[in-house]
Protein backbone atom coordinates (compact mmCIF):
# COMPACT_ATOMS: atom_id res chain seq x y z
CA UNK A 1 0.00 0.00 0.00
CA UNK A 2 1.21 3.49 -0.75
CA UNK A 3 2.27 5.64 1.97
CA UNK A 4 1.24 9.00 3.06
CA UNK A 5 2.38 11.48 0.14
CA UNK A 6 3.86 14.90 1.28
CA UNK A 7 4.12 17.00 -1.82
CA UNK A 8 3.69 20.69 0.15
CA UNK A 9 3.79 20.87 3.60
CA UNK A 10 3.66 23.53 6.32
CA UNK A 11 5.24 23.91 9.59
CA UNK A 12 4.79 26.15 12.49
CA UNK A 13 7.16 27.51 14.26
CA UNK A 14 10.04 26.28 12.30
CA UNK A 15 13.20 28.79 12.83
CA UNK A 16 14.53 26.05 15.81
CA UNK A 17 14.18 23.17 17.73
CA UNK A 18 11.64 20.83 16.81
CA UNK A 19 10.16 23.06 13.41
CA UNK A 20 13.19 23.35 12.34
CA UNK A 21 14.52 19.91 12.84
CA UNK A 22 11.36 18.75 10.39
CA UNK A 23 12.23 21.55 7.66
CA UNK A 24 15.95 19.52 7.77
CA UNK A 25 14.55 16.32 7.44
CA UNK A 26 12.12 17.05 4.53
CA UNK A 27 15.05 18.18 3.32
CA UNK A 28 16.83 15.28 3.32
CA UNK A 29 13.88 12.99 2.87
CA UNK A 30 13.92 10.17 -0.19
CA UNK A 31 10.94 12.21 -1.94
CA UNK A 32 11.43 16.00 -0.54
CA UNK A 33 8.09 17.51 -0.87
CA UNK A 34 8.28 20.07 -3.61
CA UNK A 35 7.07 22.90 -1.21
CA UNK A 36 7.98 23.22 1.98
CA UNK A 37 6.74 26.04 4.31
CA UNK A 38 8.80 27.27 7.04
CA UNK A 39 7.13 29.69 9.26
CA UNK A 40 7.69 31.41 12.22
CA UNK A 41 6.76 34.63 14.02
CA UNK A 42 9.67 36.88 12.89
CA UNK A 43 12.06 35.66 9.81
CA UNK A 44 14.24 38.51 10.54
CA UNK A 45 15.47 37.85 13.92
CA UNK A 46 18.58 36.57 14.62
CA UNK A 47 17.26 33.09 15.49
CA UNK A 48 15.56 32.59 12.43
CA UNK A 49 19.30 33.14 10.67
CA UNK A 50 19.67 29.12 10.42
CA UNK A 51 16.11 28.61 8.67
CA UNK A 52 17.11 31.51 6.69
CA UNK A 53 20.23 29.94 5.62
CA UNK A 54 18.20 26.90 4.08
CA UNK A 55 16.17 28.76 2.09
CA UNK A 56 18.64 30.21 0.30
CA UNK A 57 20.47 27.09 -0.35
CA UNK A 58 16.94 25.11 -0.84
CA UNK A 59 14.74 26.78 -2.98
CA UNK A 60 12.04 24.46 -2.26
CA UNK A 61 11.91 25.90 1.33
CA UNK A 62 9.63 29.10 1.44
CA UNK A 63 10.06 30.91 4.39
CA UNK A 64 6.33 32.91 5.62
CA UNK A 65 6.31 35.01 8.48
CA UNK A 66 3.19 33.57 10.72
CA UNK A 67 2.18 34.48 14.05
CA UNK A 68 -0.48 31.72 14.98
CA UNK A 69 -2.62 33.83 17.41
CA UNK A 70 -2.76 36.44 14.88
CA UNK A 71 -5.90 36.23 12.69
CA UNK A 72 -4.69 39.26 9.93
CA UNK A 73 -1.37 37.15 10.58
CA UNK A 74 -2.91 33.64 9.65
CA UNK A 75 -4.85 35.24 6.70
CA UNK A 76 -1.56 36.38 5.41
CA UNK A 77 0.00 33.64 5.01
CA UNK A 78 -2.48 31.62 3.65
CA UNK A 79 -2.37 33.83 1.05
CA UNK A 80 0.89 33.64 0.03
CA UNK A 81 0.73 30.13 0.43
CA UNK A 82 -2.08 29.85 -2.11
CA UNK A 83 0.05 31.89 -4.55
CA UNK A 84 3.07 28.89 -4.54
CA UNK A 85 0.47 26.18 -4.61
CA UNK A 86 -1.15 27.28 -7.44
CA UNK A 87 -4.12 25.36 -7.44
CA UNK A 88 -2.58 22.40 -5.42
CA UNK A 89 -3.91 20.48 -2.13
CA UNK A 90 -1.88 21.42 0.77
CA UNK A 91 -0.52 18.03 1.63
CA UNK A 92 0.64 18.59 5.62
CA UNK A 93 0.34 20.90 8.21
CA UNK A 94 2.47 20.53 11.34
CA UNK A 95 1.15 22.63 14.03
CA UNK A 96 4.14 22.38 15.86
CA UNK A 97 4.40 26.45 17.56
CA UNK A 98 3.91 25.83 21.47
CA UNK A 99 5.01 26.88 24.47
CA UNK A 100 6.00 26.01 28.04
CA UNK A 101 5.79 27.92 31.28
CA UNK A 102 7.46 26.30 34.54
CA UNK A 103 4.73 26.85 36.78
CA UNK A 104 2.70 25.13 40.03
CA UNK A 105 -1.03 25.16 41.09
CA UNK A 106 0.54 27.72 43.71
CA UNK A 107 2.22 30.11 40.88
CA UNK A 108 0.08 29.94 38.04
CA UNK A 109 -1.41 33.19 37.42
CA UNK A 110 -4.45 33.86 34.86
CA UNK A 111 -2.29 35.63 32.58
CA UNK A 112 0.17 32.48 31.92
CA UNK A 113 -2.84 30.21 31.47
CA UNK A 114 -4.94 32.37 28.74
CA UNK A 115 -1.13 32.84 27.34
CA UNK A 116 0.03 29.19 27.21
CA UNK A 117 -3.87 28.44 25.82
CA UNK A 118 -3.13 31.27 23.40
CA UNK A 119 -0.02 29.75 21.82
CA UNK A 120 -0.97 26.28 22.12
CA UNK A 121 -4.60 25.44 21.22
CA UNK A 122 -5.51 28.92 19.76
CA UNK A 123 -3.00 29.19 17.35
CA UNK A 124 -3.49 25.18 16.19
CA UNK A 125 -7.50 26.46 16.03
CA UNK A 126 -7.03 29.57 14.23
CA UNK A 127 -4.07 28.00 11.17
CA UNK A 128 -6.14 24.79 10.86
CA UNK A 129 -9.27 27.01 10.42
CA UNK A 130 -7.65 29.01 7.64
CA UNK A 131 -6.00 26.38 5.99
CA UNK A 132 -8.83 24.17 5.43
CA UNK A 133 -9.52 25.05 2.36
CA UNK A 134 -6.30 23.92 0.93
CA UNK A 135 -6.08 20.57 3.15
CA UNK A 136 -9.55 19.40 1.26
CA UNK A 137 -8.61 16.50 -0.68
CA UNK A 138 -8.42 17.78 -4.19
CA UNK A 139 -9.71 15.24 -7.21
CA UNK A 140 -7.52 12.36 -7.68
CA UNK A 141 -5.36 12.68 -4.59
CA UNK A 142 -4.94 10.94 -1.37
CA UNK A 143 -5.76 11.95 1.89
CA UNK A 144 -4.24 15.28 3.69
CA UNK A 145 -3.31 15.50 7.21
CA UNK A 146 -3.00 17.67 10.06
CA UNK A 147 -0.31 16.93 13.04
CA UNK A 148 -0.61 18.26 15.76
CA UNK A 149 2.50 18.62 18.49
CA UNK A 150 1.03 17.62 21.79
CA UNK A 151 2.71 16.11 24.91
CA UNK A 152 1.91 13.18 27.33
CA UNK A 153 1.72 15.83 29.60
CA UNK A 154 -1.94 16.68 28.46
CA UNK A 155 -2.84 12.78 29.37
CA UNK A 156 -5.36 13.03 31.98
CA UNK A 157 -4.69 9.48 32.37
CA UNK A 158 -0.85 10.26 33.35
CA UNK A 159 -1.38 13.02 35.66
CA UNK A 160 -0.98 10.65 39.25
CA UNK A 161 2.43 9.33 37.53
CA UNK A 162 4.33 12.58 36.11
CA UNK A 163 2.04 15.34 38.14
CA UNK A 164 4.65 15.88 41.11
CA UNK A 165 7.97 15.94 38.98
CA UNK A 166 5.85 18.76 36.40
CA UNK A 167 3.17 19.89 37.64
CA UNK A 168 3.13 23.08 34.43
CA UNK A 169 -0.38 23.23 34.73
CA UNK A 170 -1.36 25.93 32.19
CA UNK A 171 0.65 23.53 29.80
CA UNK A 172 -0.83 20.31 30.49
CA UNK A 173 -4.50 22.23 30.62
CA UNK A 174 -3.63 23.76 27.03
CA UNK A 175 -2.48 20.21 25.60
CA UNK A 176 -5.52 18.36 26.94
CA UNK A 177 -7.55 20.86 24.94
CA UNK A 178 -5.16 21.17 22.19
CA UNK A 179 -6.10 16.92 22.07
CA UNK A 180 -9.72 17.41 22.42
CA UNK A 181 -9.19 20.08 19.17
CA UNK A 182 -7.21 17.29 17.19
CA UNK A 183 -9.99 14.90 17.98
CA UNK A 184 -12.99 17.18 16.75
CA UNK A 185 -11.02 17.99 13.95
CA UNK A 186 -10.94 14.92 12.97
CA UNK A 187 -14.48 14.18 13.29
CA UNK A 188 -15.51 17.36 11.49
CA UNK A 189 -12.97 17.20 8.68
CA UNK A 190 -13.27 13.68 8.00
CA UNK A 191 -15.46 13.93 5.27
CA UNK A 192 -12.86 16.05 3.70
CA UNK A 193 -10.49 13.81 3.73
CA UNK A 194 -8.33 15.14 6.57
CA UNK A 195 -6.58 13.39 9.09
CA UNK A 196 -5.61 14.83 12.09
CA UNK A 197 -3.72 13.47 14.57
CA UNK A 198 -2.11 14.60 18.11
CA UNK A 199 1.78 13.43 18.64
CA UNK A 200 3.71 13.24 21.81
CA UNK A 201 7.51 13.95 20.29
CA UNK A 202 8.97 12.37 23.97
CA UNK A 203 11.28 14.61 25.97
CA UNK A 204 13.62 16.37 23.55
CA UNK A 205 16.56 18.43 24.30
CA UNK A 206 15.08 21.73 22.95
CA UNK A 207 14.13 25.18 24.50
CA UNK A 208 11.23 23.92 25.76
CA UNK A 209 12.05 20.73 27.00
CA UNK A 210 15.57 21.52 28.81
CA UNK A 211 18.87 20.38 29.06
CA UNK A 212 17.65 16.93 31.27
CA UNK A 213 16.05 15.88 28.28
CA UNK A 214 16.92 12.30 26.90
CA UNK A 215 16.16 12.69 23.41
CA UNK A 216 17.92 14.62 20.50
CA UNK A 217 15.46 16.31 18.46
CA UNK A 218 17.04 14.72 15.37
CA UNK A 219 16.00 11.52 16.99
CA UNK A 220 11.85 12.62 18.29
CA UNK A 221 11.26 14.57 14.33
CA UNK A 222 13.31 11.01 12.73
CA UNK A 223 10.53 8.92 14.18
CA UNK A 224 7.86 11.23 13.71
CA UNK A 225 8.70 11.48 9.91
CA UNK A 226 8.24 7.66 10.15
CA UNK A 227 4.97 8.18 11.43
CA UNK A 228 3.76 10.70 8.97
CA UNK A 229 5.05 8.51 6.56
CA UNK A 230 2.58 5.79 6.89
CA UNK A 231 -0.21 8.06 8.33
CA UNK A 232 -4.01 6.84 7.56
CA UNK A 233 -7.28 7.55 8.39
CA UNK A 234 -7.60 5.28 10.97
CA UNK A 235 -5.63 6.69 12.57
CA UNK A 236 -7.28 10.16 12.68
CA UNK A 237 -8.20 11.35 15.79
CA UNK A 238 -5.68 9.59 17.78
CA UNK A 239 -3.02 10.29 20.45
CA UNK A 240 0.14 8.89 19.62
CA UNK A 241 3.52 8.05 21.40
CA UNK A 242 6.77 8.21 18.74
CA UNK A 243 6.27 4.78 18.24
CA UNK A 244 3.09 5.52 16.74
CA UNK A 245 1.36 3.53 19.30
CA UNK A 246 -1.55 4.86 20.56
CA UNK A 247 -1.64 6.89 24.20
CA UNK A 248 -4.62 7.18 26.62
CA UNK A 249 -6.14 10.54 26.93
CA UNK B 1 -19.08 4.78 58.11
CA UNK B 2 -20.02 8.54 58.22
CA UNK B 3 -20.37 10.65 55.48
CA UNK B 4 -18.92 13.99 53.81
CA UNK B 5 -19.93 16.75 56.32
CA UNK B 6 -20.40 20.33 54.85
CA UNK B 7 -20.74 22.85 57.37
CA UNK B 8 -19.81 25.03 55.11
CA UNK B 9 -19.90 25.36 51.24
CA UNK B 10 -19.21 28.12 48.59
CA UNK B 11 -20.68 27.77 45.44
CA UNK B 12 -19.61 30.34 42.29
CA UNK B 13 -22.79 31.72 39.90
CA UNK B 14 -24.90 30.55 42.49
CA UNK B 15 -27.70 33.24 41.00
CA UNK B 16 -29.34 31.24 38.36
CA UNK B 17 -29.57 27.71 37.22
CA UNK B 18 -27.60 24.73 38.57
CA UNK B 19 -25.87 27.42 40.98
CA UNK B 20 -28.94 28.57 42.40
CA UNK B 21 -30.59 25.05 42.93
CA UNK B 22 -27.41 24.30 44.39
CA UNK B 23 -28.06 26.97 47.17
CA UNK B 24 -31.55 25.61 47.28
CA UNK B 25 -31.02 21.92 47.90
CA UNK B 26 -28.08 22.95 50.18
CA UNK B 27 -30.77 24.86 52.41
CA UNK B 28 -33.50 22.28 52.67
CA UNK B 29 -30.85 19.25 53.24
CA UNK B 30 -31.28 17.35 56.25
CA UNK B 31 -28.06 19.08 58.04
CA UNK B 32 -27.91 22.35 56.21
CA UNK B 33 -24.60 23.91 56.17
CA UNK B 34 -24.13 26.93 58.84
CA UNK B 35 -22.45 28.56 55.88
CA UNK B 36 -24.02 28.68 52.60
CA UNK B 37 -21.36 31.47 50.63
CA UNK B 38 -23.86 31.91 47.31
CA UNK B 39 -21.39 34.02 44.89
CA UNK B 40 -22.35 35.34 41.75
CA UNK B 41 -20.71 38.17 39.53
CA UNK B 42 -23.39 40.74 39.84
CA UNK B 43 -25.76 40.31 43.82
CA UNK B 44 -27.40 43.91 42.67
CA UNK B 45 -28.54 42.78 39.14
CA UNK B 46 -32.53 42.26 38.86
CA UNK B 47 -30.76 38.59 37.76
CA UNK B 48 -29.91 37.93 41.37
CA UNK B 49 -33.11 38.88 42.65
CA UNK B 50 -33.72 35.38 43.74
CA UNK B 51 -30.81 34.62 45.21
CA UNK B 52 -31.04 37.53 47.69
CA UNK B 53 -34.49 36.53 48.97
CA UNK B 54 -33.24 33.72 49.77
CA UNK B 55 -30.61 35.24 51.62
CA UNK B 56 -33.04 37.58 53.13
CA UNK B 57 -34.91 34.89 54.68
CA UNK B 58 -32.06 32.82 55.35
CA UNK B 59 -29.42 33.87 57.68
CA UNK B 60 -26.60 31.13 56.90
CA UNK B 61 -27.02 32.26 53.08
CA UNK B 62 -24.11 34.83 52.56
CA UNK B 63 -24.51 36.42 49.23
CA UNK B 64 -20.74 37.51 48.50
CA UNK B 65 -19.60 39.16 44.61
CA UNK B 66 -17.46 37.21 42.68
CA UNK B 67 -16.18 37.67 39.45
CA UNK B 68 -13.90 34.35 39.27
CA UNK B 69 -11.67 35.75 36.51
CA UNK B 70 -10.59 38.76 38.56
CA UNK B 71 -7.98 38.20 41.46
CA UNK B 72 -8.88 41.56 42.78
CA UNK B 73 -12.69 40.43 43.46
CA UNK B 74 -11.74 36.62 44.09
CA UNK B 75 -9.14 38.26 47.00
CA UNK B 76 -11.88 40.14 48.12
CA UNK B 77 -14.18 37.14 48.58
CA UNK B 78 -12.01 35.16 50.29
CA UNK B 79 -11.06 38.11 53.00
CA UNK B 80 -15.36 38.05 53.34
CA UNK B 81 -15.57 34.50 53.76
CA UNK B 82 -12.53 34.43 56.01
CA UNK B 83 -14.45 36.76 58.50
CA UNK B 84 -17.40 34.36 58.59
CA UNK B 85 -15.70 31.70 58.59
CA UNK B 86 -13.48 32.77 61.73
CA UNK B 87 -10.86 30.15 61.61
CA UNK B 88 -13.05 27.23 60.58
CA UNK B 89 -12.13 25.18 57.50
CA UNK B 90 -14.60 25.95 54.16
CA UNK B 91 -15.62 22.26 53.52
CA UNK B 92 -16.41 22.34 49.96
CA UNK B 93 -15.96 24.32 47.03
CA UNK B 94 -18.46 24.40 43.94
CA UNK B 95 -17.24 25.48 40.66
CA UNK B 96 -20.05 26.09 39.00
CA UNK B 97 -19.72 29.16 37.15
CA UNK B 98 -19.41 28.45 32.98
CA UNK B 99 -20.50 29.53 29.79
CA UNK B 100 -21.21 27.93 26.37
CA UNK B 101 -21.51 29.39 22.98
CA UNK B 102 -22.74 27.47 20.16
CA UNK B 103 -19.70 27.47 17.35
CA UNK B 104 -18.44 25.09 14.94
CA UNK B 105 -15.23 24.36 13.63
CA UNK B 106 -15.83 26.82 10.82
CA UNK B 107 -17.49 29.58 13.10
CA UNK B 108 -14.92 29.49 15.69
CA UNK B 109 -13.39 32.44 17.20
CA UNK B 110 -9.71 33.33 19.32
CA UNK B 111 -11.56 35.62 20.81
CA UNK B 112 -14.44 33.40 21.80
CA UNK B 113 -11.81 30.27 22.96
CA UNK B 114 -10.29 32.52 25.17
CA UNK B 115 -13.58 34.42 26.49
CA UNK B 116 -14.79 30.65 27.04
CA UNK B 117 -10.95 29.35 28.61
CA UNK B 118 -11.10 32.56 30.84
CA UNK B 119 -14.47 32.09 32.87
CA UNK B 120 -14.70 27.90 32.71
CA UNK B 121 -10.95 27.05 33.60
CA UNK B 122 -8.87 30.48 34.62
CA UNK B 123 -11.89 31.17 36.78
CA UNK B 124 -11.82 27.84 38.72
CA UNK B 125 -8.33 27.98 38.79
CA UNK B 126 -8.17 31.41 40.71
CA UNK B 127 -10.89 30.76 42.92
CA UNK B 128 -9.48 26.93 43.85
CA UNK B 129 -6.02 28.78 44.32
CA UNK B 130 -7.08 31.38 46.59
CA UNK B 131 -9.63 29.35 48.89
CA UNK B 132 -6.56 27.14 49.30
CA UNK B 133 -5.49 28.01 52.55
CA UNK B 134 -9.30 27.66 53.91
CA UNK B 135 -10.23 24.54 52.38
CA UNK B 136 -6.52 22.94 53.65
CA UNK B 137 -7.70 20.62 56.89
CA UNK B 138 -8.16 21.67 59.87
CA UNK B 139 -6.73 19.42 62.59
CA UNK B 140 -9.62 17.47 63.78
CA UNK B 141 -11.47 17.18 60.66
CA UNK B 142 -12.27 15.22 58.03
CA UNK B 143 -11.43 16.22 54.57
CA UNK B 144 -12.31 19.34 52.64
CA UNK B 145 -13.59 18.50 48.38
CA UNK B 146 -13.77 20.84 45.57
CA UNK B 147 -16.12 20.03 42.95
CA UNK B 148 -15.83 21.33 39.78
CA UNK B 149 -19.25 21.03 37.59
CA UNK B 150 -17.85 19.68 33.63
CA UNK B 151 -19.51 17.97 31.21
CA UNK B 152 -19.10 14.57 28.72
CA UNK B 153 -18.79 17.12 26.20
CA UNK B 154 -15.41 17.70 27.90
CA UNK B 155 -14.87 13.37 27.16
CA UNK B 156 -11.76 12.93 24.39
CA UNK B 157 -13.23 9.59 24.32
CA UNK B 158 -16.98 10.30 23.41
CA UNK B 159 -16.36 13.13 20.58
CA UNK B 160 -17.34 10.56 18.19
CA UNK B 161 -20.76 9.80 19.55
CA UNK B 162 -21.46 13.39 20.46
CA UNK B 163 -19.00 15.72 17.76
CA UNK B 164 -22.03 16.14 15.19
CA UNK B 165 -24.75 17.34 17.32
CA UNK B 166 -22.53 19.49 19.55
CA UNK B 167 -19.57 21.17 17.83
CA UNK B 168 -18.80 23.54 20.90
CA UNK B 169 -15.18 24.07 20.39
CA UNK B 170 -14.41 26.39 22.73
CA UNK B 171 -16.67 24.50 25.65
CA UNK B 172 -15.18 21.15 24.85
CA UNK B 173 -11.62 22.44 24.70
CA UNK B 174 -12.40 24.21 28.16
CA UNK B 175 -13.89 21.11 30.04
CA UNK B 176 -11.02 18.87 28.65
CA UNK B 177 -8.92 21.26 30.09
CA UNK B 178 -10.97 21.75 33.35
CA UNK B 179 -10.66 17.99 33.80
CA UNK B 180 -6.87 18.31 33.50
CA UNK B 181 -7.20 20.98 36.15
CA UNK B 182 -9.59 18.91 38.47
CA UNK B 183 -7.25 16.24 38.00
CA UNK B 184 -3.92 18.50 38.59
CA UNK B 185 -5.71 19.50 42.26
CA UNK B 186 -6.48 15.92 43.19
CA UNK B 187 -2.60 15.33 43.44
CA UNK B 188 -1.33 18.87 44.19
CA UNK B 189 -3.45 18.78 47.44
CA UNK B 190 -4.14 15.22 48.14
CA UNK B 191 -1.58 15.92 51.46
CA UNK B 192 -3.64 18.64 52.36
CA UNK B 193 -6.93 16.65 52.78
CA UNK B 194 -8.56 18.31 49.60
CA UNK B 195 -10.75 16.09 47.14
CA UNK B 196 -11.49 17.08 43.70
CA UNK B 197 -13.55 15.99 41.35
CA UNK B 198 -15.07 16.75 38.03
CA UNK B 199 -18.78 15.95 37.37
CA UNK B 200 -21.13 15.46 34.65
CA UNK B 201 -24.54 17.28 35.46
CA UNK B 202 -26.52 15.40 32.72
CA UNK B 203 -28.14 17.77 30.23
CA UNK B 204 -30.02 20.36 32.10
CA UNK B 205 -32.81 22.77 31.25
CA UNK B 206 -31.02 26.08 32.01
CA UNK B 207 -29.84 28.70 29.80
CA UNK B 208 -26.69 27.11 29.05
CA UNK B 209 -28.03 23.70 28.28
CA UNK B 210 -31.25 24.81 26.97
CA UNK B 211 -35.39 23.64 26.40
CA UNK B 212 -34.54 20.26 24.78
CA UNK B 213 -32.73 19.30 27.56
CA UNK B 214 -34.41 16.16 29.28
CA UNK B 215 -33.16 16.85 32.46
CA UNK B 216 -34.55 19.35 35.49
CA UNK B 217 -31.76 21.39 37.69
CA UNK B 218 -33.57 19.51 40.39
CA UNK B 219 -33.07 16.24 39.62
CA UNK B 220 -29.66 17.09 38.26
CA UNK B 221 -28.63 18.93 41.65
CA UNK B 222 -30.60 16.31 43.79
CA UNK B 223 -27.88 13.65 42.11
CA UNK B 224 -25.25 15.89 42.54
CA UNK B 225 -26.21 16.04 46.27
CA UNK B 226 -25.80 12.31 47.13
CA UNK B 227 -22.49 12.06 45.18
CA UNK B 228 -20.90 15.22 47.55
CA UNK B 229 -22.87 13.35 50.65
CA UNK B 230 -20.78 10.44 50.31
CA UNK B 231 -17.54 12.13 48.92
CA UNK B 232 -14.52 10.38 49.79
CA UNK B 233 -10.79 10.26 49.08
CA UNK B 234 -10.77 7.58 46.72
CA UNK B 235 -12.48 9.34 44.17
CA UNK B 236 -10.47 12.18 44.93
CA UNK B 237 -9.06 12.94 40.55
CA UNK B 238 -11.75 11.24 39.16
CA UNK B 239 -14.72 12.24 36.05
CA UNK B 240 -18.32 10.85 37.06
CA UNK B 241 -21.99 10.90 36.14
CA UNK B 242 -24.73 11.76 38.35
CA UNK B 243 -24.84 8.20 39.66
CA UNK B 244 -21.00 8.55 40.77
CA UNK B 245 -19.93 6.35 37.90
CA UNK B 246 -16.40 7.15 36.74
CA UNK B 247 -16.57 8.74 33.02
CA UNK B 248 -14.14 7.86 30.25
CA UNK B 249 -11.54 11.13 29.92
Amino acid sequence: MAGFKVRSVLVTGSNRGIGLEFIHQFLKSPNPPEKIFATCRDPESPQSQELKNLSTKNPNVIVIPLDTTELASVNASVKEVEKHLKGKQLDLLINNAGIQTPVTLDSQTSEDMLHVYNVNVVGPMLVTQAFHPLLKRAEGLGNSGVVHISALLGSLTKVPVLFSAFPVISYRCSKAALNMLSRCQAEGYKQDGIISIAIHPGWVQTNLGGDQAPLTTEASVSSMMKIISTLNKDQSGTFVDLEGKILPW
